[in-house]
């Protein structure tokens, strides 16, 4: 029998010497502005509400569907897909941990491309998958040379990227597609403040597997839903992975009351992308660097009074807006990111607090 | 490029060959007596309603509390030990996935004792673990013997066992965790209905994991919750496996007021108790054999009124009673399985249908 000293000694070499995801902070109390984890700052759909509130004994004491059918059904008519073109997940997090169960393993790679959504490489440590990692530039342009000579299974690329906002065209995801074997990832947690998806690219492209979120734009990220669109064999594939009842009763029901109400969604959608666009031209006005957003939220690189910039300065300023209890998102570790900060996109008067706060910054900070 | 016929080939080969767990049939309609997947037949405490209609804009919009804190907290309360040996799950078999997946590998085996939850078998499958398969025979005792010369790194117990109902006392369960190497996961699904809990030995012997689930006795089979407990150090290495938002808001809220309400749980559990032993007692009293079963089920071999038992009468008595619309579970493929039928304890008014559609049964049938 081990002891209580060695019995964690028990487990995998990989997962002992794991470094776990680390998610965005939820601060106590409710008097933080929020701009850290690109939730959304308005609540969603009145019949989301509604669908939650009519829940019975039955719907709480009884297994759910373990397909999700009915919402699979409605994603598919959302995109001109059939059902057996989705897979719902416990948010996208579990349908990407599903591909890369699915797909990669140690010896059959995965790619990155930094910097990315950090949540991939926890995922191949998970799988003890190794990791092939290409880099952007400053340009933030895919490094298609570099992607048509991988010997990888899968390659995840995010569109519009994260922490970036930046999106790929289609007609670079295509030659992305073309040119690579393995599985293209695109995740496009962030596309419905995007201009472009790669959907249409499916009938062409098999090898491509969207995946999409309800967390950002329909406001659901208490309730964990997510979704791929794929070939049918790919689904299928996916299906033997996911867990039975992944997906629960009330967010089953709550998942499709808000895929079917597309007006409130395209509200939320419209305010939050002219406030986007409104603080990249205020960001812009004060000389700071920022990349052109397709998401919910901003990358931008302060500048200081000294007109100084660079990792130090991004710091000040995430201290300085956390004293003032606003929230925002910094990631050091990368020569890409770590004179940056990402702000998500908050409603109006957050957002002029915000405004307000680095001001004051710039005054005495 | 891959081919539409050709993309599904890039999956790992173990998933390519893999068999798909099957859960019980959900049927449409409500005129179904459902006694085929051990759910309760009363809703859950009011107070997990209450959670759910409280919920906010915030809740839904907002990420859940990664580690579902409270809930822990709530949990080691309520068995006597410190959040820090407690780990929440998107249902039990999150856990149970987690567990394979942080313990076991292709060359780390995994070990069953047969019948058993026909799960294990399955995530082992995905994780490539290969399976050392210890079979019970009809007297269902613990093959302690076989157990110690394993070279395995988990061992699965269900206990009470599904689908026979039998619990294994305390004492098996310690000589099994002194004399095995690895990790011992004791996964009481059903242990709400059991004289006996492994609870006690955690202390004793670091090696035990201990899962549960809300689904059965607390009656949340759809809201997907389940818990484990464990040695802290083993806690830790589970959360790097555990995707960071596993469980939802909503989910965190109900299981919170579910665990808060034991006098509603003890009602509950001693009414089904109850009609189970009452029944275990009209089965005996047709001469059929049945486990003593300290779950929310009965495994039953039933006998028809030729004096007949055996695969085909098992297979009979299931296929009219679906005929009358009651719904119960038949395990063909294992010697020890495919002669019983397993009945989920239903309400008074359910199972004196069932009573009597099985008395017509030997009348006609």
């Amino acid at each position: 029998m081990k002891s209580k000293e060695t019995v964690a000694g028990l487990a995998l070499e990989n997962i002992q010497s794991l470094s776990a995801y680390k998610p965005g902070v939820q601060p106590d109390g409710s008097d933080w502005i929020k701009l850290n984890t690109n939730e959304s700052p308005y609540p969603p759909s009145p019949l989301v509400f509604q669908a939650i509130q009519e829940a019975t004994g039955e719907d709480l004491r009884l297994y759910p569907d373990p397909i999700s059918g009915a919402l699979r059904t409605a994603i598919g008519k959302l995109h001109g897909l059939d059902a057996e073109n989705v897979i719902v997940g416990n948010g996208s997090d579990d349908v990407l941990n599903i591909l890369v169960r699915a797909f990669s393993r140690s010896g059959r790679a995965t790619t990155l491309i930094n910097p990315s959504y950090s949540l991939y490489p926890v995922l191949c440590g998970i799988q003890d998958s190794n990791v092939i990692e290409l880099q952007f530039d400053r340009s933030m342009e895919v490094p298609l040379d570099s992607v048509s000579k991988l010997d990888a299974r899968i390659l995840f690329l995010t569109s519009p990227n994260a922490p970036t906002g930046v999106a790929f065209g289609n007609e670079t995801i295509s030659q992305l597609a073309a040119s690579f074997e393995g599985i293209v990832v695109v995740d496009e947690a962030y596309a419905e403040f995007a201009k472009e998806s790669a959907v249409e690219l499916l009938s062409e492209f098999p090898n491509i597997v969207i995946t999409r979120t309800l967390s950002k734009s329909y406001a659901l990220a208490g309730l964990r839903v997510g979704y791929a669109l794929a070939e049918r064999s790919i689904i299928d594939i996916l299906d033997r992975v996911r867990d039975s009842y992944n997906v629960n009763r009330l967010t089953q029901a709550g998942a499709l009351a808000a895929i079917k109400d597309q007006s409130y969604l395209q509200a939320i959608v419209g305010k939050l992308t002219r406030i986007r666009d409104f603080y990249l031209q205020e960001f812009e006005a004060l000389d700071w660097f920022v990349y052109e957003s397709q998401a919910n939220f901003l990358f931008v690189e302060p500048v200081d009074r000294n007109g100084e910039k660079g990792p130090k300065v991004a710091k000040s300023l995430f201290e300085y807006l956390k004293e003032n209890r606003i929230l925002v998102r910094y990631f050091p570790g990368h020569a890409l990111t770590e004179s940056f900060l990402r702000i998500s996109v908050g409603d109006e008067d957050q957002m002029l607090k915000l405004s307000e706060t680095i001001e004051q910054w710039l005054k005495t900070g």
